[in-house]
């Protein structure tokens, strides 16, 4: 079977799950290079069997998203993988993947908080074109609501859209810039660290990158 | 340690995980009575870690929680309590029930489709009261998109309604009718029974139970 089959290459997040291949030494990569893919990656979390990466169309500074390393496309697509694959690695792989995002949620939701104080936050998850799903590769959001008149981070986005729930499509929401990325993922992925308890930083910023 | 320590009872999800403990046969509960609580629970999900029943404010027929037995608020305290928890027992307990929401969220997923005949839906998860989190215990919502003109179920509730974000306050949903709560999670019970390879049916209905 080619690789081709496995990710499909018209599929943004199969060409990042590629383009990333999971480390042997911690879920956390250190210093990814954005420019693997394009439009740029600001990657957060590599996993065997989950990636974790900021939406380049974020509804909010630190809008991340958590996705399955495989292709599929809905929940019940991972689902069926889990049980009716033919092969019996192949339903492992679903099983495994199911179990990391139920994992991967709660650190990267408290990573998400640590590095940007906020205290409140969606996880929405959309299947299907009228469900608003985008990219056909099952995703969660991570959308922090920040405190009217308290916002962090140097965005300019403007968080009171997420009041309307049609800016889960495309139309209404800004382009991530990329230094701006550069420096939300970097600090994100410290947060993960302190998390996991992993020793070391990447430098860059001055203040130990915990906070914003 | 008391039993209240671990179910504070004014969380209306403890009250649930208390009256409907898991059974050793099944995670799909035969028939179980509505009525163990007040407001009536239409159970479709009972394991030691996860409880799946249906919302009393639907947004839509079929709208569905899933939610941890044991109470978090937000799936950051989930995390904390995954690795900062003294006692071990706990800090198992934790990780157990975020890999079970990972889980069972596909299989949930795969019933949903599979008894109202949707393809498609949104799953969100609301952490903190700006993000329109009502009952403080982690909890995420299944919510079906019918098709416009093709309403499935016998609910009068406006499907239209998930345009706008503020529907997930309490303010604008309509309670859920006692008779179509029955049969509906009677429904997604078998169908949660199919996806499982489970034999055997509740009866009631005359159609098999597969699709409303
Ligand atoms: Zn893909
Ligand atoms: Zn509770």
């Amino acid at each position: 079977m080619s690789l081709e089959e496995y990710y499909p290459v018209s599929c943004p997040f199969c060409a990042i799950s590629v383009a990333y291949p999971p480390s042997s030494n911690s879920p956390i990569p250190l210093s990814p290079d954005p420019e693997k893919v394009f439009p740029q990656c600001h990657l957060i979390l590599s996993t065997p069997h989950v990636l974790a990466f900021l939406d380049i169309l974020p509804i909010a500074p630190g809008h991340i998203l958590l996705t399955t390393r495989d292709h599929y496309r809905k929940l019940s697509d991972l689902y069926a993988a889990s049980t009716h694959s033919q092969e019996e690695s192949k339903r492992e792989s679903a099983q495994e993947s199911s179990r990391a995002l139920g994992e991967y949620l709660p650190l990267v939701s408290a990573a998400l908080v640590r590095a940007t104080g906020i205290e409140d936050w969606n996880v929405v998850q959309n299947n299907g074109e009228r469900a608003a799903q985008v990219v056909p590769h099952v995703h969660f959001h991570l959308i922090p609501r920040y405190q009217e008149g308290r916002r962090e981070g140097k965005g300019n986005v403007d968080v009171g859209m997420l009041k309307s729930w049609r800016m889960f499509g495309r139309g209404a929401r800004e382009d991530l810039d990329d230094e701006e990325g550069v420096e939300m993922a970097r600090c994100l992925r410290e947060a993960l660290r302190v998390e996991l308890g992993e020793e070391g930083s990447e430098g860059g910023g001055g203040e130990g990158g915990s906070k914003l």
